[in-house]
């Protein structure tokens, strides 16, 4: 029985959320960067050869201490059946989304498109795709809240201003400077990156508190 | 490569939630039912067997009636690789959590044990089943909020009262029966089961308005 593993990269560029497409060479139609898990292949190894094939632009390094950190997190979708979706296509997809970090994101291979884009009647991302991609963003809004998620797209070092316009655009809403000040303050999950008298303009997530955005959330 | 899919059924029985574990035979622990899926038994069927399994008690229309509507919904928990686990097992482990109705849980083969029980110090569940649950547990609360979760829990007729009571166990809040009134009036998502001048006591969920759920939540 084949398993398929099907990432979906996830960028924010220029204040919209991109995803990364690439094109299926029998079908022309554009879908997700996907693998044959096989034996010796399995979850975690088929996302990193993914990742490494996406990303072989990057310094080894860069991509390696990437890879290693707590910023590089996939997040289940859901799992198809494949021949429930098309006949002609026998295997089970498991569907993982993975936010690419801003510094990053420029140098992968494929197409960034906007995602809300790809459902329009001129696209022509493979109708699988669009599926796995609708349950994708169906569930960012509660990435963002609950999870790092934000701060995987953030580049390492971001100013407030860099989150707050990424959140909202993230979650659709309208996001009071005042009020995102005063909650990130409360959740104390920021790390300043100068310190004594200086004004703070640049700040790191401090990825040990991840699970105060589990039990409080980013936004109300 | 073998993919196998793990089943947790999960049951609100007597103001708590509990999950039904099986017996593994050759380690003498715990364990959620389990099917390893192969070419022609894919997820869906797979999911299929495992439950006609669990609930050949129920009269076997009841359960095709079940299994064919929109009441029987399985959801993914997460998928793992075995093998980064346990070095014994090979294989990826799909994931996913079923609600098992009221009428159906108390005919179920195996054991229902107190979720929050699963995890204290005398407890004989298998390490990779507490990991899948912990999990699961953590996804609750999310589902109750904004999908139908906690009608599928539900036996198909209930009271408010029922609901309500349910909720507050599923998300541990107190529930304020005046707010949670008005909410269900404004989603108004529920269909009574008597009309005209009687007072109504008894209601059904309106599956046709699930979507009303995703966007607003049955709690705020």
């Amino acid at each position: 029985m084949k398993t398929e593993l099907f990432l979906i990269p996830i960028a924010a560029v220029s204040d919209s959320l991109r995803v990364l497409v690439t094109k299926d060479p029998t079908s022309d139609r554009q879908t997700f960067p996907s693998i044959m898990l096989k034996q010796d292949l399995h979850l975690h190894g088929g996302t990193r050869q993914i990742l490494r094939d996406l990303l072989s632009g990057v310094p080894f390094a860069d991509l390696e201490n990437w890879l290693n950190s707590a910023r590089c997190k996939d997040r289940i979708v859901d799992v198809y059946d494949r021949d429930l979706l098309f006949e002609q296509s026998q295997s089970i997809a498991i569907v993982r989304a993975i936010a690419l970090p801003q510094e990053f994101s420029s140098h992968a291979k494929g197409v960034w498109l906007d995602a809300e884009n790809l459902f329009s009647q001129d696209s022509i991302l493979a109708p699988d795709s669009r599926l796995f991609l609708r349950e994708c963003l169906n569930q960012v809004p509660l990435w963002v809240k609950n999870t790092t998620f934000t701060f995987e797209l953030l580049s390492q070092v971001f100013s407030i201003q860099d989150l707050r316009l990424l959140v909202g655009m993230l979650s659709s809403q309208e996001i009071d400077p005042g009020n995102f000040h005063r909650r990130l303050k409360r959740l104390d999950i920021l790390r300043p990156l100068v310190s004594g008298q200086q004004r703070v303009h640049k700040w790191e997530f401090a990825w040990e508190k991840s699970d105060v955005l589990a039990a409080d959330g980013l936004i109300p």
